[in-house]
């Protein structure tokens, strides 16, 4: 392999793909990339145990050559060391020369690299097809849906299937669901094309995904039983899916309620991370009193001291209600939601209570309270 | 005590003496802030093992009236609990009432927190008198002082001593040097008064301390045994002093060379920046070779590879040279220098050698060679 190309065009697919490489990977062959040059151009691809990027620098871009000067090849380098370098030579153009099965040259302006490589075989089989169900999706739609509900996944390896997004296409709609089991959030979109499938997606990586959409437009999208396929501008990328069923949820956001909050979202929030100062070391939970003139948020700290925010604009349809929940649950939920005010539909104070907006109804967010202290 | 006060003016006395409160202190009661209302305004305390800061927040400032409604007092609060509270709660003014002896209540806005508080007779004494040798200097000229040299003391606990920075006072100059063994900085500024005294400065304290002077002009210096003392605002930092006789290197500097070299400073640095991503488990060492027509910076590693930088705008006088150096070493002293051109005058590859700059010869920077690979 031999090739002379651009800086600026390398480091970008360098640093696309690194998102896949770890610091530790379980396997040191996966702390390389893979570089191969064919008549497609020159593919970056990089991974990790969950997570593969594999993308591709053109010839041409518009009018402009970005590579010349090759020869066919592949080979397997640092992934770190190589970004380093690309990174910090002065150069606007770079020499990459596989000189043997051992050796590659880099070079550019002053400087010169030897860098130790690996044959390209070593590198485990990686499948990037498009297999499964397929289709065609905004790329802004779906960073928006996994934005507003991942979250919302447990981040606790116990059980492995809640560290999951579950995404379900089923009567024309794209659902996706997170919970950690004291919380859930679901929101849903319209799809084009009339599919069915069931994924559950690692949350943390589906997440990194959907932020590499930075330049919006299509995303096409592949779910098979083993992983699920992105392809966007010149990249794939692929995560594994976790194995298992996802538990039912359908039927666990109640459909009547006894009282409805309606407050504003900023000066909610505000009230309850303040008071939560006051309870971190008790998983930051706070009580909510309300009546249809008064709402304070309280909490409590044995070493630390007590606190209480009072709000004066509110609606509350209702009698007095009490109810003590971990403000973190409450202020992502609301946080995610992105609207002005915000509604909290409540049956009891022992009941899963829900966040939502008349603004957005496509997304619904459920926590469970903790009993009163 | 009880005051309503401005909580701008507060928060920045929280956060100026909050410098000083680390969040693992060896002493529980040293994670609160001292604070003591009396005739001059209200004193903000808090201090470590190492570092005391207390800061003045005055009742007037020009014609604005920031504390009111008073009533003298003192007591003790947690500093990080507090600091959060006045951060983040919305209002202008703050009402802070100690209640007895342990409840202060913090009220404004629409937020009211009641805090568990101690008696300020629990805090330890702290001496802040001005004893021993006192100076003024200027704040800006001081600052750079410490920051082009404290980054050569030792950052190891084996030799204590070698983690100050030794400030010494005599035939009219203020002089400061750091060295960890393997290389040393020092410089030195005038001073207006006739003084004599040396003092070993914790280098990270000296440090954090000096980037306090935000507002430039003089600062008061008082040098006793046991302690450095800065007044500067309505500000006073003490520093506790590290034991024992600094190691004698006053005759460490060599005076005759036999080599020069005179190069750009950023070209140099970005070289030995490159060459060192090779060497990063060795640590950073790379060779510099120098001719009189050739100046090249190269590393190697089994591991990785091998990188080779050459510089074509430079001046040496003298036959072939080469050194191995740790580059951090060098890099550092150059960037401390902070001028556009350096030079670097060695005796011989096996002898400590110099950097330094025409422009300022205040400052000078020794550092031993390692063996050649």
């Amino acid at each position: 392999m031999r090739l002379i190309i651009s800086r600026e065009h390398l480091l970008k697919g360098l640093t696309v793909a690194g998102k896949a490489v770890g610091s530790k990977a379980s396997f040191p062959i996966l702390m390389n990339f893979k570089l191969t040059l064919d008549e497609k151009g020159l593919t970056v691809l990089g991974g990790n145990n969950e997570l593969t990027i594999s993308t591709l620098i053109p010839y041409m871009i518009e009018d402009k050559e970005i590579i010349r000067n090759t020869k066919h090849g592949s080979t397997l380098i640092g992934s770190k060391i190589l970004t380093e370098i690309i990174r910090r030579i002065e150069c606007d153009e770079v020499s990459i020369t596989v000189v043997d099965d051992t050796i590659v040259k880099i070079e550019g302006g002053k400087s010169s690299f030897q860098l130790n490589s690996m044959k390209p075989e070593e590198y485990p089989e990686i499948d990037l097809e498009q297999t499964g169900v397929v289709f065609d999706i905004d790329s802004r739609e779906l960073s928006k849906l996994v934005e507003q509900t991942s979250f919302a996944a447990s981040a606790k390896e116990q059980r492995p299937i809640l560290m999951a997004v579950n995404l379900s296409a089923v009567d024309g709609k794209l659902v996706a669901t997170a919970t950690d089991s004291a919380r859930l959030a679901r929101k849903e979109i319209d799809l084009e094309d009339e599919i069915e499938f069931s994924a559950n997606v690692p949350a943390k990586t589906l997440l990194e995904i959907t932020r590499m959409f930075e330049s919006g437009g299509k995303v096409t999208t592949a779910v098979s039983d083993k992983k699920i396929l992105f392809s966007f501008d010149s990249t794939l990328v692929s995560s594994r899916l976790i194995n298992g069923e996802y538990p039912n949820t359908k039927n666990i956001i109640p459909k009547t309620f006894n009282y409805f909050l309606e407050v504003n979202s900023a000066q909610l929030v505000a009230a309850m991370e303040r008071a939560s100062l006051l309870s971190q070391e008790r998983e930051n939970v706070v009580k909510l009193t309300m009546t249809s003139s008064t709402l304070e948020v309280a909490s409590r700290s044995a070493q630390i001291g007590s606190a209480n925010e009072t709000l004066s604009t509110f609606q509350f349809n209702g009698d007095i209600l009490e109810i003590s929940f971990n403000s973190d649950y409450v202020i992502s939920a609301i946080k995610a939601l992105k609207t002005e005010d915000v509604t909290i539909a409540f049956i009891g104070e022992m009941k899963p209570f829900v966040v939502k907006s008349d603004k957005d109804p496509s997304i619904v967010q459920l926590v469970t309270p903790v009993r009163t202290y």
